[in-house]
């Protein structure tokens, strides 16, 4: 029932989000991609799940979220010659981390601070939008950070993938195969491809925990 | 009931619509162009079909649906003195897509994010326009990206148009005279009048597969 | 009921939007002009009547539209040192078409597109003014091109009555007169006015049909 | 149950009333002054009439208006060292006659236009203020506008009342002593005052058809 | 209950309050301070009673209520280091009246007009906060006027305040003694402390008649 | 349940608070540290307790929960190499008790004004939030102000802290045994570990009466 051409562009757009979610640190390992429709909303799906219950999430963690979500996109854009509105869920939740990280974890430049000026009308319920109480320069100020968020992790990323572009192409061959690739095929396939490239096939796991990834980052 | 000059009018804005979404590569053929009245709302019609279902659209597609939007009002700039309230509707909808691309896909130089500050709140149904968190001054790089995207696809679609002009007139007389055109007739008054002005006639069927397309387009 | 000056105010008005309407070439033919009070709202009235069914209007319609309702004031003004609040309603549609012509219609220096950001709230029927997307400038540009618009066709409407004061304050005394003018009267009124002045009385006549006198205004 | 300084005050203000609105041309001639409380709401009140039924004001009509609104606290502060809180509703009619000139009537620099966005909106009667389309720049000009305005007649009314002062304090007086004056006598204590100070005492009344006054003031 | 230090702060308060109420001409006369709290809102309070029923305030009379306002918190400005949240309810209320002497009785350099744009939205009785019709500019300037009147009267306050400090001190510690002192017994401690200052103990009874301040406070 | 890098995070940042709490002069007593977790809210928590009812704040008492909120995320950041999501509610309540500093209480260089416009409109209860009034240049000097007392804070908060590391780290370690320490405990840790580096144990004792303290302070 799916074009050839947008099923195509569906694996390559998964096979983005799991390569990203396998090579950056502080990602939740990929538990499963799949180009099955589930439903109405999605054509496709990549499972990132954690190791363990999870209740907080550092910056590097938000970073690494926010990385994913621009991947599908970034390899629709190597792919192809024109990106689509596959992407419109993924930009608005990497925007609204990069905002949250910006309004309500004083993670910018702007300081250790909330520009959520009245959370509790987040609790009322009624659909009311809540009231901005800091001026215009304010918001500019909160805009440009969030713009220079998403800009910055866009570039690492859009890196990220051009350097793994012989892998993102035969994941991409073999997701449309196969239509499903669980976390030990993925990983399977991703160090088969960096074996013949003379790349050793290792070292994201080394990289997996968190305390050791972070020191590399920084 | 419908005064001769109106009823020219609304062919020649029809018969914009058919011609441009005919020569425009990405985008889905004609199926049907008609000035018989379809109740209240509409006076005459350009119906597309796509081949086969569609999930996405890409960027050159959505470009393509905005030119084909204006091309009604443009074809009436170029027959009449003065243009009309008709494209009301065609305008909104050409600008709504701009402003999607800018807004929702990260089609425009502000980037791959969202500015749709508060997404939730358009499932609320209770009429509550959204919220704007972002400031005055990216609202006015959004405004500047949107009429840069309108007035691009404006002047393309009018150079089009301009060159199709024998064929535009040629197909107006014809729809004036039968009321309505389908695809097969449409191909045929257009390569007629091509063959007669010594072009060949089938460039548009072989750009019509969207992979050649955009290699052309780009 | 209604004093003397008053009622002279009130015919030199509906006189002001009767001569215009006949004198601007694309204005629907006067059908009546009175000054009857109707109920509550109305001291007098100037009807106009298309002479078919319309479903569009072009540009020039649009703007002999607006020359029409700021006739009425511009009469007063001629004829009387101060204007009154008799104009309101007439404002609040020539800026309503003005506004129309900019936002909705495109036919501006703001270009083929839609200014009215969320056309669907205003199906909502829950009296919730729709909210605005764009910015700022981008609001002062629509103000500019509403004001530009309306000024320009003040300057030329008020140059057609001054040329015409004459047969202006004899339609007014005929009006006074009589209370109701029909528009066979009306236009005996302008020719015997015309005549006595030297000037050949089918000027109007021959301008009425739309083709013919776009080509003059242009 | 008023206090001396406090009647003598209301005394003093509505005289202000009473003499701008008799010596203003294109005023309503003044039915009553009184000092006995009305109820809740009026310490006092100056109460014009009307000679004839009105449908219309002219623009000297609501200038004259404005004028006697603020005559209240000018000849307050002609009369003592601070003005008080009593002129809140007299500014709040001013200030809204001056907006209606400049946004409803085009009775200003500003043009022939109007600037109320979405007259309809007041039709909702669900509370809800009606929204403002037009720019923060333009919002500018009608403030200017309407100062414009407010000023200009202050000065005016405030020159008429020094001019008059010895009248008004010679009303007061009387005012204090009998608690209400009716037209006839208010007319007479005018004529005496002026007749002892040399001033021909039928001035006002032969200004006082509006075409004569009119010519006058412009 | 209370902490003794919040006790001697609140004492402190209110004395400001009383004392400024007592010095100040166009002042209401106290009536009672207390420093027994009352229910939950009021943990001390000053009681100013009008010798008559009063149905005007004038300016001077606004500015007299404003410093007794800001009195308290700058009574504990001199006693203590740090100001405290006690002030956040006189804060509002001195806030208030300066905002209603510019924006309502026309008491400020921005003119005898009112702005407040929709007067009739607050009879509403739905909550819904009026809407603003004038410009960011003109909202800026009535900024400057309402800060330029709390700065100015601060500082008379505080003046005022320094020269009777050792009053203040004095009439706390009765008030910490006898937690209620009425008008008769404020009246003596201030006259007993300015005897054994040399200064006369009359002066404010002379002035307290509001013709004869207003003549030395301006 | 919650994995041992997140417990250890949560020690770091409620040991950060209670040192903080502990270490700052008008600071409520700290009366136990948790890090068991209490429903779905809070993972660990620091229980402060003033030692008696309290009516009012000082500055220096807000300043000095203001220090305690951001002490939490302080000391994340100098154990860790990223800050978390954990601090969202602190950086909510400093940013919302700074705000009141400003807006309610008087306490920054915009003077002793209120500048919440409409206070009345909290109370309705309706989730409508409120409308501003002043304009954008003094909103933005107000975001001025709070992000100063931020900014201010959270420099002395570090410095603090950062003398402290020793102690923290100690402190650390023994709730990560203990889970919980009660205020006695809570001593003898600072104490002993004081006492190991040469610093006499009974500073914060001293200073901890509110009006010493401030003395010190300013």
């Amino acid at each position: 029932m799916i074009r050839p051409d947008e099923r195509r562009r569906i694996a390559v757009h998964e096979c983005g989000h799991a390569l990203v979610a396998y090579f950056t640190p502080n990602s939740d390992p990929v538990h499963k991609v799949s180009i099955i429709p589930r439903g109405l909303a999605a054509l496709g799906y990549t499972l990132q799940r954690p190791e363990d219950d999870r209740y907080l999430m550092t910056r590097k963690e938000l970073e690494a979220r926010i990385q994913t979500f621009l991947a599908g996109t970034i390899a629709e854009e190597m792919e192809f010659d024109a990106v689509s509105t596959g992407a419109q869920n993924d930009l608005e939740r990497a925007t609204d981390l990069a905002r949250a990280m910006v309004m309500d974890f004083g993670m910018s430049r702007l300081g250790r601070m909330s520009f959520r000026d009245n959370p509790r009308a987040t609790f009322l319920g009624n659909g009311m939008p809540q009231q901005r109480l800091h001026s215009e320069e304010t918001a500019r100020e909160i805009d440009q950070e969030i713009r220079g968020i998403i800009d910055g992790l866009f570039q690492q990323t859009k890196t990220l993938l051009e350097d793994k572009k012989a892998i993102l192409e035969r994941l991409t061959e073999r997701l449309l195969e196969k239509e499903i690739i669980e976390n030990e095929e993925l990983k399977e396939v991703i160090e088969a491809q960096e074996a013949s490239s003379g790349i050793p096939a290792d070292v994201h796991s080394l990289e997996n925990t968190e305390s050791d990834s972070q020191a590399k980052l920084q």
